[in-house]
C-alpha cells in the first residue's frame, strides 16, 4: 500500500529506477525530473532536496516492507511465524527488486544524512524477525542473540533472493524458498 | 597475502578507505591521489582509469578472500568444512570491513564496466561454499540448489558480520559465529 500517489509517486518511482542502476550518488535531480516527466520546480516543491528525496524513498519502501512482514506473521508463532516471514520477505524482494538492491547497498553506509532514518527502518524490519525468533527461542532474547540471528536470516533471504532474481530468474520461486528453509532447518549443519 | 606492495598498495588502500564512506561514484581520482600521497601522474601510471582502479581493487580483495576460504576448508569435509568456511568468512569481514561493505553494495550492481570481473569473483567466492554444501548434500548438486544455499550462508554471514562490526562491535566474535552456526544447525526451524 504505497503512501504516495500522483506526482510524488511518479517522482519516487523514477528515483528508484535511476538509483537501481546508477546508484544514489550517480543519480541527479535533473534526471529524476526528466524520467518522472515533471518540471524541476515541481520536483523541488515535492522534495526539498536530493537527500530528502532518498530519505522519503527508503522510508516509504522499507516501511511498506515492515508492514508486509508484520501482516505475514500475524497470528502465527514459532516456526510457522518464521517460515511465513521468510516467504514474505522473498516475495517482497521479488515484487520490488530495485528497492531490495538499494537496501542491500545502503544498509551499512554510515555517511548519509538520512542515516538515522535508515537505522530506524533497518531496525524496524529486523525487529519483526527478531521477535519471532525470540518467541521460538526465549534464551536468544536474554543474551541478545535474537538480533544477530534475525540479521542472519534477513541476509540469507536478501542475498539468495537477489541471486535468484538477478542471475537465475528462470528458477521457480518455491525452489528458492525451499532452499532457504532447508538451510535453516538443519539441512546444512544439523545432525 | 596482498598481491601488491609500494605505490600500488598505497593507492588501493586509499581507494578502499574513500569508497567505504563515499561510495564509488562519490570517490574522485583527485581524492585518491591526495589520500595515497602520490602525484596524479603516478596514480594514472599505475591504474589507467578509475574503472580499472576499482576493478583491480575488487579483484584483489575478493580474490584474497576466496584464497582464504579455500585454505580454511582444506582437508575438511561436510559439516566441518562448512563450519570452517563460516568462521573464515566472518574473520575475513572483520579484518577488512571496508572491503566487505564495498562487496555488499556492489555485488548486485549490473551496470559497472567491471561487471564481468565482479561476476566471476562472486562466483569464485560462492563456489567454495557451494562445493562444501554439495559434498555434504549430494542431492543439492543435482538440482542446482547448492548455489542458492551457498548464497544463503554467504548472505547470512555477510549481514550478521557487518551488523556486528558496524552497530554492535563490543560483542565477542565467538558469540557472533555461534549465533550463525546455531541458525544453520536447525536452531531456528529444526524439529
Amino acid at each position: 500500500m504505497p503512501r504516495y500517489t500522483g506526482t510524488k509517486r511518479a517522482i519516487l518511482d523514477a528515483t528508484l529506477e535511476l538509483a537501481a542502476t546508477k546508484g544514489i550518488t550517480g543519480t541527479t535531480m535533473d534526471e529524476v525530473a526528466e524520467r518522472a516527466g515533471v518540471a524541476k520546480g515541481s520536483l523541488y516543491y515535492n522534495f526539498s532536496s536530493k537527500d530528502r528525496l532518498f530519505e522519503e524513498l527508503l522510508q516509504e519502501g522499507v516501511g511498506a516492507l515492515a508492514d508486509t512482514l508484520l501482516e505475514a506473521r500475524a497470528g502465527l508463532h514459532g516456526r510457522a511465524a518464521l517460515e511465513a516471514l521468510i516467504g514474505a520477505l522473498l516475495d517482497g524482494i521479488a515484487s520490488n527488486t530495485a528497492l531490495a538492491k538499494l537496501m542491500a547497498s545502503e544498509i551499512f553506509r554510515t555517511d548519509r544524512t538520512w542515516q538515522r532514518t535508515l537505522f530506524a527502518l533497518r531496525h524496524e524490519a529486523l525487529a519483526v524477525f527478531a521477535e519471532a525468533i525470540a518467541e521460538a527461542r526465549p534464551g536468544s532474547r536474554d543474551n541478545g542473540t535474537c538480533g544477530l540471528m534475525a540479521s542472519s536470516v534477513f541476509g540469507a533471504v536478501l542475498m539468495s533472493g537477489l541471486e535468484w532474481l538477478v542471475f537465475d530468474p528462470e528458477r521457480h520461486r518455491d525452489e528458492v524458498s525451499a532452499a532457504i528453509l532447508d538451510s535453516f532447518s538443519g539441512g546444512l549443519l544439523g545432525d
